[in-house]
Order: structure tokens, then sequence, then C-alpha cells
């Protein structure tokens, strides 16, 4: 233990020096927490060797903070019999997670090693895709019965209150598991001890299904301001519900991976620390080829174009700044955009407005750009004829490049697209091919060539 | 109302056209969360209007739910003593969101018309700047002192309970209101009725400063898995929490800032949907400018090599292929380290393997570019030399744009600069001059020119 814990001072050594991350500003005691935050800045070699050292008392609760993957990769170095009884002290929500990361044999392995009730019911929670509120939820919730009273149903809650995920929403379903209603720990110590539960809770309050994707699950709890959210089956059977600290991690990780996209990768799905070059390379390369596919056509443009370059060389100094500006203009507004879709500030229904807000901003921008790219061909010396020129496509890029990335992200998802794959890359490729049209167009029409 | 209602329902219809949005998934009824939600999606001068004809007891809960700038644009709406009322009405931590985004006039002449004690508490919390746990906190909290039995301190949280935030979190102070320790709402009510606060309460827990980031301490309560965050002043008193609910919402903001900072632009400070164009146009053009410039040097570099480009004019042909890969390249590497950064994932100590990793992937891909650029050169019948020159140039310019990408944005903490600077266009940017030196430097060097 004492090369991690050597690691554990040269950790918070490191932040205090950067004087940026959260220990810094930590006063109190930390625990597991403290322990999966070393483990996660942990190389692989190092990490595989630290899970045979770490406190056996404490792996759970270390492993129910460090992500999945890390998780998984601790878990595997451990003996069966070890992992076995890692995976019964783990909160349900928390051992799925980790199933669903092992190796498909290691998981079969350790789930055969548990006792057959847990096993059965972690098997049934693997059937949830990772990305859904089913995936996502804890069967561990506080149920009681509409005909208790206050009192009863807070001694049925101190019985519960050991395996329950919370205890401060509290969950009332009838004797065959169909949901009727919610109310809080509040609620019942605030009431008359006799009230009973049926009086006291809300019916049928807001719910998701299984099958809901865990981004709405999670977007739908923070706009309405819910400790918890009930997951129904297909069946109206209260299966599980999604807390508060499940949305926070969910928010994150699906930033995380439109951060990916608009950066024109595909998302890693762990974190970068972790991800090895042959990974990086897998997910980075299939959009450079498709890319430069995409942006090959410029070469052709070009080509078509020679006589008036070979007329004209000075035209291409300005090649790379018109469609420079082009893809700037255009990423600034795609990436705005794709982003207040996804934390659904914007709908289809928005394509006019939006349009026409962008085509208002492209033109004031255009305008602007426009003076001082004349400016800036005067310096170099290139003429008036050609400074009009590269003045006038400057304007008209940066209005044509406003449209299209305006309009692109909308089609997308009318077209049931993920709007993120509309990256700053993208949209500038997109803008370069058509942009040397419009400017060599330009040219040829001012230039009467 | 009936104007609004017709446009709930549209909402609504709108909703479940796209398929896409929250509510669609809602089963149970909504009220207060519902108008807010319509209300951000109305036109400012729709919005004005409707101020005045909402429901005036839901006034209060409805502003609760909206962003602040759009609360504020509510409450300027109403007359003084309605604002003043409506004030009163909200907890401190909405009114003080809401008065901060007032007009400073409009603030003081409601701030007047409050109860003295009120007001002077408003007028205290508002000293602290909005980004900061103390901006963040609600000063709404359930405080017991340590000699209290348990049986006692429910009492007094029942009494204290239609005030405070959560009554989930029970802080424990000495006379001087000096911060002694925490526990839980579960612990109290799970131990026996006498057992003394003192001994069921978690002493000197994790806490922050009135000072501290707000992100910060939102990615601290994560970590942690803590319902709410204790927050200190100078002398150790606690003056307020940080809730669970506040966590999203930061996260939130903060993400959103940053996507936009990567898109090459001043953060909005407000929803799209609510930034006119001329707000648009003050947030874009500064960056658009400043890319101007650093772009416009490519112009000199171009002049530079006029010569070679007009022994071989197909060297243009491939120049937006090039810089426009370079700068896909940087572009990935550079969103997904700034994320990282921004998740508290990487800091500056992990500058060498970063380098490491990325010059790797950087020569793997540079490999790859290199073949098939060569190929789309034959295809564009250029010849075998200038091919090589293409070929060669892709390569170099990857491996380039990696190592440039991967040290950007940790040198800029570093030098205490915040890292979304380094967007894709900046990124873009930087690489597409030196990344036309690199092209007509090989050029010269292949064609013996």
């Amino acid at each position: 233990m004492t090369a991690l814990e050597g690691q554990l001072d040269e950790v918070r050594r490191a932040l205090r020096e950067e004087g940026t991350a959260p220990l810094d500003t930590v006063t109190g005691p930390l625990g597991a927490a403290e322990w999966a935050w070393v483990l996660v800045r942990l190389p692989s070699h190092e990490l595989r060797e630290a899970a045979l050292r770490l406190p056996t008392a404490l792996l759970p609760e270390i492993v129910a903070e460090v992500p999945p993957r890390t998780a998984a990769e601790l878990a595997e170095q451990l003996p069966p019999p070890q992992g076995a009884a890692l995976l019964r002290a783990l909160d349900p929500d928390d051992a799925v997670d980790l199933l669903a990361h092992l190796r498909a044999g290691a998981a079969q392995e350790l789930l055969g090693r548990l006792p057959a009730e847990q096993g059965a019911r972690l098997r049934q929670l693997l059937t949830y895709p990772p990305d859904t509120a089913g995936g996502r939820m804890t069967p561990q919730f506080v149920a009681v019965q509409p005909h208790l009273s206050a009192d009863q149903a807070i001694g049925a809650i101190r019985q519960a209150a050991r395996e329950a995920e919370t205890v401060y929403s509290v969950y009332v379903v009838d004797g065959g598991g169909a949901f009727l209603g919610i109310l809080s720990l509040r609620d019942l110590v605030l009431a008359p001890p006799e009230t009973p539960v049926r009086g006291l809770m809300t019916p049928h309050p807001v719910s998701v299904q299984v099958d809901t994707d865990q981004e709405v699950a999670a977007r739908l709890l923070v706009r309405l301001d819910l400790l918890a959210l009930p997951v129904l089956d297909a069946q109206g059977h209260l299966v599980g519900i999604l807390t508060e600290d499940d949305v926070a991690d969910v928010l994150e990780e699906e930033a995380t991976e439109d951060f990916e996209r608009l950066g024109g990768s595909q998302p890693l799905e762990m974190p970068y620390r972790r991800a090895g070059a042959t990974l990086l390379f897998r997910k980075r390369l299939p959009w450079l080829l498709a890319l430069f596919v995409a942006e090959a056509y410029t070469g052709n443009v070009m080509r078509y174009f020679e006589d008036t370059l070979e007329q004209v060389v000075a035209l291409a100094f300005f090649i790379p700044l018109l469609l420079g500006t082009g893809g700037n203009v255009g990423s600034q507004i795609t990436t705005t955009l794709v982003r207040a879709m996804a934390v659904d500030d914007l709908g289809l229904r928005d394509l006019r407005w939006i349009l026409g807000k962008e085509f208002a901003v492209g033109l004031l921008i255009g305008v602007v750009m426009a003076v001082i790219a004349f400016g800036r061909a005067w310096m170099l010396g290139v003429g008036m004829d050609v400074g009009t020129v590269v003045a006038l496509a400057i304007a008209a890029i940066t209005i044509w490049s406003s449209v299209v990335a305006a309009a692109l992200p909308l089609a997308l998802r009318r077209l049931r697209f993920d709007p993120t794959v509309v990256s700053a890359p993208f949209i500038t490729t997109l803008v370069d091919g058509t942009g040397l049209v419009i400017y060599f167009l330009i040219a040829r029409s001012v230039l009467g060539l």
C-alpha cells in the first residue's frame, strides 16, 4: 500500500501546484472517493498491480466510485471467488455496470458464483441497454402499500433503509406491484402519524419507461426538479428508480460524447486517459477519411479553374484566408446550434426564424469582413481588381456558410440523423469546395476572364 | 390565458411530431414546470405580454423554473408592488439570481420595497459573484445544535421545514454559528430517539468557501456523491448550502460555454433562442477578426512561394485538401483534450505522455493519409513527382498538427489561460500557415525548384 499512498501524495501535490482541481478545496477526510481518484489516474499496468493490494473492506465502495471500465479492469485482476464476493457487496446498478464492461466469459463465470436469486436479478437488469433508463436505474427503492399509516410507513422504511439507494423518495405500489404514487420522507415525517399513505401520496407522478433514452430521462429529472424518477416496465410495474446522482453522470457522459463528435471524431466511450493509441486511431480515422474524400473535390474545382488561376496567380494567395473564414463562421454557428438542440432549446419547427437570424448576422459579419479583406488585399499589393474580388468573395462565402451551417443540423434531425455529426470539420469541408466555386466565379466575372 | 394555452398545445404537438423531447414521455400532470417550458420558447415581445397574464399564485414557482434572464424579463413587466411581492415569495437563491439580471435601477427599486431584514439578506448574497459557490448557494438550510437529541432535532426540522431548501441534509452549528458537522434526516429517523446529535453527526465534512468556483464545487459534489455541500465564509461560519439540483444546472451551463468557445465564439451566456442578431454579431466578430488576422499571413507565405507556385500551378490544387486535413486532425485532438481537462481527467503533469501518444497516433494516421493522398494526386493526373510532394506533405502536416494540438491546451493552462480558447477554428488557423510552409518547402526540395 505504501507505493499507492506515495502516489496519493504525489497526486495531491500535483493538484495543489496546478491550483485548479477540486481536491484543493477539500478540508475533510475522503476515503474511497480519494482512492478512486488515484486509481483513475494510474496507467493500466499499475492499475492491475494495485487491484490486489487495495484494502478489501473498502473495495466495493471504491469500485462503485470509479468509471465502470476501470472497475472491470480491477475486477478482472481478482481471483474469481474474490470477484464474486465483490459483486455480492455492490449495489445492483453498480454490479450491472461492472458486468457489462467485463469480457463475456468473465461475466458469466462471476454470475455463476452468485446466489441463484441475485444472479437472476442481475441477468434481468443486464437485458436493458446501458444507455436507457432501465440500464441506469437501481432496483433498490423503498416501496410501501397505500393502506399503511405514516407511522407504519416510517417503520417499513426503517427496515428497508439498509438496502435502498434512497429513502427520501418513497414509492406506493399495490399488492400486484402496480405503481400507484409517490411521496417523500419529508411528507411522512411532517404528517400526523395516523394519516394513511394514500392520502399523502401524489398519484400518477411523472415516470419513464425502461427503454426511455438515458439523456431524455436525465433532462426530465433536471427540468422537473425531482430527487428520483420512477422507471416502469411495459406492464406499468415499478421496476426501478433513476436518482439525481445518476443525472450528473449521464449529462457529463453525453456532453463528452457530443464534444468528441463535434471535434470530428467518434466518441471514445472511455476517459481519454485510458484510451490507447490504437483506439484513438480507430475512432478518428473513419471521419478523417470521409472528410478527405469530401474535401478531395476541391482539387477538381481548382483544376476546372486552372486557366483563371494561371492568368492571375495572386488569386491563390487568398484561398486559405477565404476558406478559413468561411469554415470559422460555419463552425461558430454549428457548434452553438448543435448544443442548443442537445439541451433541448431548439427543434425542427424553429428552422425558419433560425435561418432568418443567422442570415442577418451573416450579412453584418460579411460586410465587416469585406472591408477588412479589401484592406488586406491592398496591403499585399495585388491591385484594386483582385481586392474587389476578395472583398465580394469573403462576404458571399460568409453568408453562404451561415445559411448552410444553420440549416444543416436541423435538416439532419428531420432525416433522423444525430445532428452532432455536423462537426466543425464537417462544415469546414463542406464550405471549402463550394467557397472555391463562389470565389472563382466572382473572379471570372469581375476580372472579365 | 387562452392564447398561452393554445401555445402550450402547439408546443406539445410540435414535440410529439419531433419525437425527441422529454415531454413526450411525461404521463403525469406538470404545472409550473410546463409553463416555464412554454415561456422559454416565446419571443421577447410575447413573453412580455404573457408576464401580466400568468396566474399570480403560480408566478413564484414559474419564475424559479425559468433561466434567470427570462425571469428578469418577466419581473420587469410587473408593476413594482407586484414585483416586490414576487421577490418576497421566492427562495433567496432564486431571488438573487433574478435581481442579478435586472437593470441596476430596477433591482434597487424592488429591494427598497422589501422588509428591511429580507432586503439586507439579499443585498449580502448579491455581493458574491454569480459563478461562485456563494453566488449559487441557498442560505436556507436546516441547522441544529449539537446537544439536541435525535427526537428534538426532528422536532426542530419540522418547524424549519417550510423554509428550508432541503431537510435531508441537517447541519450542526454551535451557538456562535461555527460549523461543526453534518448528518442526514435518514440518520435521525433511523437512530434511537434519545441519541444526541453530536454522536450522530460526521464532524468536519467536506466543505467549500463562498469564493470557490461554481464548477469546482459542482464537480466535488458529484465526485463525492453528496446531496448537498456546505458553503463556509472566511470565518468558518456556515452561510449556505449548494444542493444537488444546482449541480446539473452548473454543469450544463459550463458545458454550453465550453461548446461555444470551442466553436470559436465567446459564450452567449443565455439560451440561443433568446439571443438577438446583434448579440450574436458581438459575440462572434471579435474571434473572427482575430482569426482573420492570424490567417492573413498565409497570404504572405503564398506570395513568398509565388515562383514555385507559378512554375507548378498544380501544387495549388492540393492546398485546401492539405490544410483541411491538418485542421481536422488538430480539431479532433483539441476538442477531446479540452473536454478531458474540463472534466478534470487531465492536468499539466500529463503533458509528456499525451505528446507521446498523440505523436504515435499522428504517425499512424499520417501514413494512411499519405497513401490515399498519393492515389488522389494520381487520379487528378498531376504526375508522380507532385504526387510524392503531396503524400509527404500530408504526413508531415498530420504529425505537426497532432503535436501542436496536443501541446497547446496544456501549455495555455500553464500560462493560466482558459484552454477552451484553443477552439477548432483556432487550431485550424494555426495549422494553415505553418502547413503551407511545410508543403512548399517539401515541394521545392522534391521538385528541385
